[in-house]
């Protein structure tokens, strides 16, 4: 084989990172040092195009009864359609200076945004995170967000008075106030020019978080491998995301996810044809079908170029790759192998 | 075989060393806190015995037109021989209460250090780092370094008008003006009355900043294990340098550095027959044939002692080193572990 191999560990041993920290880690981003807040992961999720000053929070639809008491956190999981279209009832208040933007996700569960005003997110969550109590008053972490309680508890009257006909979803629930997080951009950092390819708007939205351009493609890994292909001459660094396998792993469907790796092998001489300089194949998390969840351990990682100095590794499985000679790395790690294998990097010191 | 091997970064994955990180890691000095100024570097490449109050810096002879615009920043790279007459001309002035001690380095290249008048390295370089321009003035960067951009000025007139007959090596350029870093003693580190046989100046200067005895010995690898032997009762702690692997990558000269490792191999029994209680072999960094440069890759080391634990490990290679029982390790690393090896730490905590 002409590449060399290792495990990865995408945050820490025995840390089962979500789709956000597995990525910056992977981008060479210090997971612990960048966290993003809930708020703003919902609306990255959307592939929504957060602003600096935007305070982004994650809304629950509920049900409360006629004394205002949360009776279901969830208003029992109301569908998708019914919640694009509660937000649309509750989307676009226009509060002082502040605009609320409403988006639905999934379900019961939506992102609203406010932006302007001059926000800050130093502020309580309204949900109680149990039934049987009323939702709780914003109120203010700091000297400085006093207004932006305000006008969160004027969204959330004004909210609740509009929804008060839509049982069981006559409510809102928020958490994870925050803002958009000052992450340095990928291509400052490297030098280069990057361009993000997945087909999930979650992995955009990532993308966009740290400056990479997104580029438009399908649902296919063929045709992700076309759209790289199109614009190979465009950039100099491509982040290429399949998503099939996580979704299977999720599912607890073996069969599947060993179909998508074949469809994604099949594709593969796609890329090769192209000769880039460095190829690296790696995942955000662990995600196996028999546990149906993301979990905690290492990950496979591939990296090919002419001064990789190959290993005897001949599978890309784990029990074969811890065998190969990365060893075992920390996911943010990977960045500054592929950059140097790119001899993009100087020497350190004299 | 009685050893246990690994793999070694010496300073982290991707990051090709220079010398002086990839020593003090092997020192156990982190290299990214412990950082050496160009000018220090110069002087220590030369072994020049650098004192704690000495202002460094590197110079290059240049060419520059009659109205003083630089036209070549490295004087058409002079002989060595012409370096080494042009530095006794500037040699050796006396400004105030400073003295400017100046040596030749190779072709174009010199190191010049202020020695008394309490200087401060916190000035800016004359090296404009561009042709058609004048030399820069030296300007102070914090107040308190007036004095020291004045001394340095009144060199670089004086010097200038001692050169002007000189051409093309009528000017000096300055860069990296730099203290000798405040490095904590290797002997009260660890305890013990280290030694060092290296026959390339380089790594005496290094092993000098660190405070390491520095014991003459001769060019050849027989040569540096006879000044072992000799001094073996003397010290509790070798440093001993092989360069021609190293000079033999750089020249992309494969079958030469085979032949330096096979005079390795043939002078080892040498310093196995003195039965020391530790001995670890690695490198600072690597250096690839194919590539002809310094390289970030990881590095083999093995550690040999009676309480080693012994791995499967049979050849001394990259890929086989990353199967042994030591696994992949940061170069930091080593230092603790030969002398845990040497029996000589204590427990941690009860």
């Amino acid at each position: 084989m002409e590449g060399i191999c290792g495990l990865s560990d995408p945050v820490a041993p025995g840390i089962t990172p979500g789709s956000a920290p597995g990525h910056l880690a992977l981008f060479g981003y210090n997971p612990f040092s960048f966290a993003i807040g809930r708020g703003v992961l919902e609306a990255v999720g959307i592939d929504f195009d957060l602003q600096p000053e935007d305070v982004a929070v994650r809304g629950n639809f509920c049900t409360v009864d006629t004394n205002g008491v949360v009776v279901d956190r969830r208003a029992g999981r109301i569908s998708t359609e019914k919640c694009i279209e509660l937000c649309q009832i509750i989307d676009g208040m226009v509060l002082g200076n502040t605009r609320v933007i409403v988006r639905p996700v999934k379900e019961h569960r939506f992102m609203i945004v406010f932006r302007g005003g001059d926000l800050s997110p130093e502020i309580s969550e309204s949900d109680p995170q149990q039934t049987g109590v009323m939702p709780r008053d914003i109120a203010a972490l700091s000297p400085e967000a006093s207004a932006s309680a305000a006008i969160v508890n004027r969204f959330v009257d004004r909210a609740k008075a509009l929804l008060a006909e839509y049982l069981p979803a006559n409510m809102i629930l928020m958490r994870g106030f925050s803002k958009r997080p000052h992450l340095p951009n990928f291509s400052e950092i490297y030098q280069i020019k990057p361009a993000a390819i997945a087909s999930y708007p979650m992995y955009h939205g990532l993308a966009r978080l740290i400056g990479m351009e997104i580029l438009e493609t399908g649902e296919s890994i063929e045709d992700e491998f076309a759209t790289l292909k199109n614009s190979y001459h465009n950039y100099d660094f491509f982040f290429l995301h399949v998503k099939g396998t996580d979704a299977a792993g999720e599912d607890g469907d073996f069969g599947r996810k060993v179909s998508i790796i074949e469809q994604f092998d099949y594709a593969l001489p796609m890329l090769l044809n192209m000769q880039p300089d460095v190829i690296v194949v790696t995942a955000d998390h662990s995600t196996p079908a028999t546990l149906g969840a993301h979990s905690w351990h290492p990950v496979p990682v591939l990296i090919h170029s002419k001064w990789c100095r190959t290993d005897s590794v001949t599978k890309f499985s784990e029990s074969a790759c811890i065998q190969g000679g990365l060893g075992r790395l920390s996911a943010t790690q990977i960045m500054p192998l592929a950059m140097a294998n790119a001899l993009k990097l100087n020497k350190y010191g004299a």
